[in-house]
């Protein structure tokens, strides 16, 4: 299985392990080494530990340096919407690395293959080893194409409110002054409905609705984001 | 003040600054920046936010290197006793990191300078600041001044358990044989008292008592490692 993956490491992500005994560890879980006594194999958690704080510094250095106005608290949340359980479980089906887990019997038969807890374990322990075998370069280049593509697919829309990402959308390269006008107010008192939309530079981009003009402008500017990303396609 | 935290970490530390403003930033309060509208200040929130994600890796990864042995339950729990307020706390106080932060006057009159949780922060965001303009080397020589030692010291021994740090301090130069002999049992058999020496290469280094065999064992792993640290000092 390990020969498998280096192979499929290489083809796929041009990384070539030179510990691969290190790589083993990383994909490794306790219940194939309880298996495995005379082989005296380890398993993934001590390197999960390393891997986890190494993806929670890189993360937080290209948010901190990519969103320049970010203050720490959104910073935080949206760290904390990248860096979890849901996510990195997301990212190691993607990677395929499920396929090269190595389980014990009594896990395979129940179903932790395609468990989030582990997929995530897994993929910071692949991270662990990537940056104790290869260097942060190796670290960085990887998450260039696995993680940060998914702040502009949206993936994280929900930690980052969606007038501050529009902002950041459209100013990434140069100055674009950004307006929200307010069109109309209609309903009832009790239940007041704002219209606004969203321009850049002059130009209208997104409209909509809510029951405040804050809550109307956040939903003109998820429109103008749907409407740029899907342009940008 | 800048200028003389500037001097002082020069003479104290070797540190020079490229990017003043930076560390600036990173000693000064948002109290002080609300103070002091027309200077258009940065207070030090995101820089502590990327100084928090600095420490947790160079800290994991040293104590990873450090205890090949240590399984990641453990390690946790020491990069947790190391990765804290109290911690960071006394850290920016024996730096004298106090005597430079920039506080408004009701900050100051609160005696926020001596406040644990600002300490904290302080010295976080100075981490951060170092690691934007120096780089990791920088970071490391640094925490290998002023954390790393501790370890020696014993500041965090309640978070790993005696016998382990005992091993860890013996068998740093080489094998050490480390043997745990009960003596004798005594008390009643509702409170028994167990007496246990330890030895290293045949050598009694340290005896200890306990209400079980475990409890005995960690009392002499810890009257041994006190009696091994005052030597060696």
């Amino acid at each position: 299985m390990i020969s498998e993956l280096q192979a499929y490491l290489q083809a796929e992500f041009g990384i070539h392990f030179q510990d691969t005994a290190l790589l083993a560890e990383a994909f490794t879980q306790a219940s194939y080494v309880n298996e495995h006594p005379k082989e005296h194999l380890k398993y993934y958690e001590r390197i999960e530990f390393l891997g986890d704080a190494v993806l929670q510094l890189f993360v937080s250095e290209y948010i901190y340096q990519r969103f320049p106005e970010l203050p720490q608290g959104k910073l935080t949340r949206l760290r904390a919407a990248m860096v979890c359980e849901d996510s990195f479980s997301k990212f190691a089906l993607e990677c395929h690395f499920d396929q090269y887990i190595r389980l014990g019997r009594g896990e395979e038969m129940a179903g932790a293959r395609k468990r989030p807890s582990l997929l995530c374990d897994i993929f910071e322990a692949f991270i662990g080893a990537l940056y104790l075998d290869q260097g942060r370069a190796a670290v960085e280049k990887f998450i260039h194409r696995v993680i940060f593509p998914k702040l502009d697919q949206g993936w994280f829309d929900h930690a980052v409110d969606a007038k501050t990402t529009l902002q950041e959308f459209l100013q990434r390269n140069g100055d674009v002054q950004i307006v929200y006008h307010l069109l109309k107010e209609s309903g009832s008192e009790n239940e007041p409905v704002f219209t606004v939309n969203v321009s850049a530079n002059g130009q209208v981009i997104g409209q909509g609705t809510g029951s405040s003009k804050k809550h109307a402008e956040m939903a003109a500017a998820q429109v103008a984001l749907e409407a740029l990303r899907h342009t940008k396609k």
